[in-house]
């Protein structure tokens, strides 16, 4: 089949086929994960004893990518990503992971299996078994569902809050939010090293997968990951949790390349920018030290940020530290796709 | 909030709340499945020893539904059907489904609660809890896919069938194509009883689950349910299990309506027509009176209707006993959508 083919003259089953075949034998099937591609539906074998998760992330093209700003195996990594990262913020082991696809027919069959390489070259490291999915034709912008199976036996959520506990994030905010804005101007063609880390954290963003565990493992009380910005994240575990916290913005961790670049934005851009990915949580003040010094020992990094502190009466309340020490409260309220 | 109120004016949060509160207590969490819906995840505790099985469907208005066809609550109905007739013959039990909806914004609040009540009238009575998804925009045609969770101790597939086996199927067939045939010549204003009998058929199919444990605890040896009627579906097994098959037209099971309104196409419908979710099975031949009298004991049919062979030297076939007794080979192949 030449790299031209369409997957309409392809067809459904030859499309399977390929797809399959770009799967290594691990990434097919393992020890726990059978019957996946081809059936109706895979099958596993839960560990025993451990509690299991679902989550499920959906990404329409125009709404959540564009294929003129992505490679296709950045955005098979990015599909896979955005799922195994809310895996992460639970501190369980993912397991599995089915694709849905939504095709018009017109898609190339080469570019569809770039598609699936950029989701083993996560899958593969983190044995993951990509075991199955569906195939629809749509007639509109070209979808992709992704859902992933994962399980532990300590799992975080985001009502473990408590007053006292510190606030940590991992890794640095707004590079994201930053490379998406550099596409935006650039239209893809950004060329400095610089623009360049910024763009690879928009377009391949690396879950946390043994941070999350660390996190559970070392009595995290509540946990998430950012995909909508810090303010528009944390009032979730605060309002779960129902709790307040007063944050220091300029604890803040923010890459060197951010603000170098953005001058002016990066402070906004590191508050308020989506798609992360990094690990929001909150610690028990004495064990943030210890919680700190493990994450190091596997090359991760946690920011001290605030202070969860007890719920007003009106209701939990997001207080801001500025850059010169004033505080302010945050308004609450993640981005309304519809709004 | 009034009854015109649409998505785009009442917003991605208001909808959701919304949307939860259509779903009973029962339907929203229980003993076993707790932290669904409002967070990225659920989390179940799987059964000891048992096997944990994972089926997703997506459905494309356009592709796979015509909103001028159905009402809201059969789409709801027949969303979470499509998967729970997977999970019907694997055998399992169901445990919890998750529900991604990609609208435009322009749908209208009443008619998505509708839409979860279809599928709470299927849930309440089978035990799932409706735990999350995710609600995403799309400029394109409507989209639901939904995503089940089931598990069992002794699952069904298709690559057990052995020659000697008997072929049953559930119920009767051919009604679901025969009620999408009367939609598509009606305008989905068939107005005599018996036409909406059939249309009843294609727009709320009602999945098998007690019948698939009944066929998986009386040691049938595969088993899938026929969305792509029973020349699309039984090669599935053929292949999977590496047999051919002889089947007998004329003990193929046809509803009196299907005869009745379809002098002339109802063999070809019986044979050919897709949705049905009725299974498709294989059993030892000394275990089929047993099996048939259990699924009498259920209010089930299952009706014998062939036999599998040992393998050709080219591969599979499947042959078919035609209405006057004459043998003749059936082609492979279902339905491509790309096609």
């Amino acid at each position: 089949m030449s790299g031209d083919v369409r997957v309409q003259d392809a067809g459904e089953f030859a499309l399977i086929r390929r797809l399959q075949e770009a799967l290594p034998g691990g990434v097919r099937h393992n020890a726990r994960v059978f019957h996946g591609i081809g059936d109706d539906a895979a099958i596993w074998q839960p560990a025993e004893s451990h509690q299991s998760i679902i989550t499920t992330d959906t990404l329409v093209e125009g709404t959540h990518f564009r294929l003129d700003w992505t490679d296709w195996h950045s955005l098979g990594h990015k599909m896979l990503a955005v799922n195994l990262s809310d895996i992460a913020a639970m501190g369980a082991d993912p397991v599995l992971a089915t694709i849905t696809l939504g095709l018009t027919g017109d898609e190339r069959v080469a570019d569809l299996e770039d598609l699936y390489r950029g989701a083993v070259s996560l899958a593969e490291p983190h044995g993951v078994v990509i075991a199955g999915g569906d195939i629809v034709r749509t007639n509109g912008p070209m979808i992709i569902s992704v859902t992933v199976i994962g399980e532990g036996d300590r799992l975080l959520t985001r009502d473990g809050a408590q007053p006292g506990d510190r606030i940590v994030v991992s890794g640095t905010l707004g590079a994201s939010a930053a490379g998406l804005r550099l596409l935006e101007h650039a239209g893809g063609r950004a060329g400095a090293t610089t623009a360049e880390l910024l763009i690879a954290a928009h377009l391949r963003p690396n879950p946390r997968i043994t941070l999350g565990k660390v996190l559970a493992e070392r009595g995290a009380t509540a946990a998430m990951d950012l995909s909508d910005g810090l303010l528009g994240d944390l009032p979730k575990i605060l309002q779960a949790s129902g709790v307040s916290a007063t944050v220091d913005a300029r604890h803040v961790p923010v890459a060197p390349a951010l603000r170098a670049l953005f001058p002016e934005e990066w402070r906004d851009l590191a508050l308020r920018g989506g798609e992360d990915y990094e690990l929001l949580a909150t610690i028990p003040a004495d064990r943030c030290d210890d919680v700190q010094k493990a994450a190091g020992d596997i090359g991760a990094t946690l920011a001290d940020i605030g202070e969860i502190t007890p719920c007003n009466d009106g209701g939990p309340l997001l207080t801001i530290i500025d850059a010169d020490g004033q505080a302010r409260e945050a308004e609450f309220g993640a981005f309304d796709h519809f709004g």
